[in-house]
């Protein structure tokens, strides 16, 4: 049944499937859109919707993480971002929402990200997202990870979001005493979301680190170049549905911890919020659909962490473009264009309701046809 | 032997395939084609060719309803659109020609549908085409199918069109009394239609409330969103393959009830029509197609119902477009143009006399190939 | 192994591939491009290249036939064209070449050939080939193959070609007395080739006729549109195959009869050449890449003999274009362009070399990869 | 398991997957990208990364060759190109890189590269490489090989390329006595590597010739027209599996003969090296993506070999771009484009990292996915 190829004697593969290569099938009764429930919680943490922001500079600033914790969503704010190099990066980012796509952008990234992290102003940030009284989040790169936990835990953080393109379990080094995700999560009492992964095997090293929540993906979109760079390029309906398999027996292993999975990549409109979840996602992550949102902290240009890396980066630059709306009518509508990129989880509410299912959890069961057409 | 397709462990899809991705195979002998019949009937109504009109403004008017039943086919007007909620609409539908594809047309359509629906003047435009002395038919959507159905009966239609984007057999509802199909259709004395609906559970589910005739698709074509909206997109051979599975099981568990599968979705020209039957159809439901007749209503501009949704509008609008010619030379040709958008009905039968068969309920059985190129 | 899937329940169709889909595996020797030959022979007629004009006006003249012919391949003159209507078509073909591609097209092309086809012109016309000292072939319709049997034949053709888009063994009709092929086949003393057909039963049937070849495919390029219009698209590789195991299966019931298989559609460069004689082909028919030869009859311009049906038409119009070259230099080379479109048959003849085959009955075994990126 | 297709009746072909059609994933640890080797060793040379260079003119001129010795790959002369043709070819490669792409060009090429080889020059080539202290390495063509030889080993080489589009290890001729690859390589005392090759079995013979290191694939890239020229395409993926399984079974037979696989096509980013290589590929074959360093002779244009054969050119002409920076710089960076074109092997080794994995031979078990999205 499972579609594996031999590419040639020997080598086998997986076949894999990307979130537009499905599609849902609604199989049973219809239900009234008002009787169903969007609403997702992650350990003590209650949301309206099922939406993580990435945590890119271009989407998260400490006033839109805000935002969309008021909004129901949580926000994500990077510790390795613009907002804990400078003091005041706004006319940073004013500059950026001006530039259009060429390689020169790439060289102004670098220019810009090259400014060291300053510790104290990560505590600052962390600190006006909590006098906001939203869920405060924020997120560490492994590798500095261990160096900026001291801070952002006294700063005091609900979640803790450790995310690289591709984070694992065991992380091999000869020079430094790398992170050890297990004892590092052992030793916190705050529940921590890890990632990417990208199937099966790496989604359970994960769980079994003790994460609250595990990352499937490396947030590719049509702007991300992880591909064409190393190769590697995860079919999201397969990596969320691999992990899904991983979350039920990790389930099983431990009788009864459900780790939580929070899809990155491949989701730009509500219709894709619905096959994520259908394919067993608790949560989406959403970049760059947000930086159409009115006040998005780059005037609506767009880029990946990735992007800015100094010796290989990762990431075309999508330039500033006009908002669609406001954050709450991206997330919640009214809609005014048909092209599933406003209202997202309205889209959302409706391709359950039309399914007949009652809430997020029964939804991830929902009929699926293959199509590549 | 079925194409089914495991995405992650546990996680089991069909695949689908598009009327795109099949093509007729001719493989006996062939027939002249003055000796091929395309006349269909539904219940007690007999058709010249098995052509029903996708109840869209655009494209059905009372006038143009009436032409297409002069001409053959089963015309059916929206009981929710403009003619229902102004006394003249022609003044918008004027205006609606005139627009061009962008965002604020979204906006104008909702604007223009936000005015309430008139009960008399659903019972007017109803008398109308009963005066023409063509087949009456006239659509409503599920939700406001009690509430209409009064004034609808009263007015006296021939064949009723229960439709929306999904619908099913058990609608569930906190609030409201939903619409209990199977009661309903008991008790009327005249043919229903019910859909649309995605594969062979719901096509039979359907079916089992009584209806005549069951819409197979959501009526996607290229200005549709739904599956961007939604995530719901509905590979048509596929679809219809499922249906006919349901209507011969059907057939059978009834001991000979035979009920109608109307295509609704991808079906743009004359070899898609042929397709569709193909695949098992019994007639298709046709929409942009008939907005390129001369005398169209919307001077060939199209969108579909759910484009003025208020919240979450699907279907991209279509900008006005010069006619291809009279609605009778879509129809039955001649063609002055060789892309399969004119004599619509003429090259079903050419298709029919090149793989030999007489009649549509024959042809239901012609080999296919499946291509994907 | 057959790749055939079940669209729905009880609805089966093969998995068909182009030639496009298709490529040649050199897996043995390579041999010197100077020791393989390409020469084909059908019945007592013997050809430096397994080449055959398709019967388009806009590249078969008399002229032109005749220069096929003495530069070694199958000119083939349509009975039923502008040549056989008109005492001289040459002011119309220049009108036709200055025309560019729009619906007028389509319109004009039906005008002119509205004109009566003029027997006496259909002999005259084949005496001029006859005199030429070439090999002498016309095709005419299966509709008007009995009606202009007698003066082709008495005007003295050596090769009959009966050619629709799909022919069948046993054509039905309730008004007219249909054409027997089995019958008019075994009252000839002369080699017919009959076609289009798509698969191996309607080959076998073909073959059964008497047929010493037989027309594999309906002339697709891509200025076809007899997908859109009738729903039938061939993918090639597989019909080419499907026919190939027809002829293997009639020679073997009929204790040697070997029936030649000509490929019609799909076939534009010389990598297509070389594919479609891998699938088992024993010769191509060319159609638009003749019309690049300098002194094709139509400048450049190119259209299917169904373009101009008056009812239904089928298939785009090219615009006249440049010359490549001589049909000489087309046929052998060199090619002063690197895209496969000159040197065809130069190109087959490397591709046999670097196989390591010496002659084309060998060819077809070569080791073929299915590649559908 | 192996995906083989009946595409008629007794024709078998199997399914061939392009290295777009896969994508590596990440299913272990992942390692600090400082603890990882690109370092390569073939026969008693060693190189810092597994790069040889094709031997186009369009990226090797001897400055060229050295330059990339020097930088850590092994360049390659083509001993039948135009510096061994003419005494100072650099003003025809200024003329080249002004060119812009049409037929022309193609004709310039053929004009030019009709100049006969001269055998003193290509001994001078050689010392000129010998001089410089890097790895020499020359190519010819298997039909020049006996006669070019002598000039070649004299002038001092330390590995001989000998390379066709398709190299046999039986070629056939009824004229010449053509090169027996086995007794050539059997006499010689230096490491030979041959090539290109598409399967299992012509790598396998290609082996048994006693070859060190074997070229998979024809160099076909997105200017390639071997395919329309000749149906010759390789999907590289697959080649690349069929290949290493040839290397393991030669390695058994042979008791412990090791052949190097030099992957040659498709190959035009980090992430195509990091795919090659996880196949099955030993090194990669880099040809235009060296066309748009600094310096490249031909000032950013590209051609194949093939591009300029007199009569059958296959390969269309890339005119000049803008260089993106220093060779040092697209194969170490620092990258300032995200597009995977610079720091070619810094990609690759982040890659290999982020799978957890030391070194070349170990990645060649990375995990894959097959994705034809």
């Amino acid at each position: 049944m499972r579609d594996s190829v031999e590419i040639g004697p020997g080598k086998v593969a997986q076949r894999g499937y990307h979130l537009s290569d499905v599609a849902i099938v609604p199989s049973r009764r219809t239900r009234d859109v008002d009787d169903v429930s969007t609403s997702w919680q992650l350990d003590a943490y209650q949301f309206q919707i099922p939406c993580v922001a990435h945590p890119s500079d271009a989407t998260m600033s400490p006033a839109t993480a805000i935002a969309l914790g008021r909004a129901g969503g949580l926000g994500v704010l990077n510790a390795e971002g613009l907002w804990t190099r400078y003091e005041d990066p706004s006319k940073l980012l004013a500059e950026l929402s001006e530039l259009s796509e060429d390689a020169q952008v790439t060289r102004r990234l670098q220019e810009v990200y090259s400014e060291p992290i300053v510790p104290t102003l990560v505590g600052e940030r962390i600190r006006e997202l909590r006098e906001a009284g939203v869920t405060v989040a924020v997120r560490v790169s492994p590798q500095h990870t261990l160096a900026l936990a001291p801070v952002v835990l006294d700063a005091g953080v609900d979640l803790l979001v450790v995310q690289g393109t591709i984070v694992s379990a065991e992380h091999v080094s000869t020079n430094d005493e790398p992170l050890n995700l297990k004892e590092f999560i052992a030793d916190l009492d705050l529940p921590v979301i890890v990632g990417g992964c990208t199937n099966y095997q790496t989604a359970l090293h994960l769980m079994r680190t003790g994460a609250a929540g595990v990352i499937v993906g490396v947030g590719a979109d049509e702007w991300s170049t992880t591909d064409r760079v190393l190769g590697i390029r995860v079919p999201m309906a397969t990596a969320i549905a691999d992990a899904a398999a991983a979350r039920r027996d990790y389930l099983d292993e431990t009788g009864g911890r459900y780790v939580h999975l929070i899809a990155d990549g491949d989701v730009e409109t509500s219709g894709d919020i619905a096959k994520a979840l259908g394919c067993g996602a608790d949560a989406v992550m959403l970049g760059e659909p947000l930086s159409l949102a009115a006040g998005a902290p780059a005037g609506g240009a767009w880029w990946h962490s990735a992007a800015s890396h100094p010796k290989l980066p990762r990431g075309a630059f999508g330039a500033g473009e006009e908002p669609l709306g406001s954050l709450e009518q991206l997330l919640y509508g009214p809609a005014d264009r048909p092209d599933g990129t406003m209202n997202l989880f309205g889209g959302l509410r409706r391709a359950m309701a039309k399914c007949g299912y009652r809430d997020l959890k029964e939804f991830q069961k929902v009929g699926l046809v293959i199509d590549e057409g």
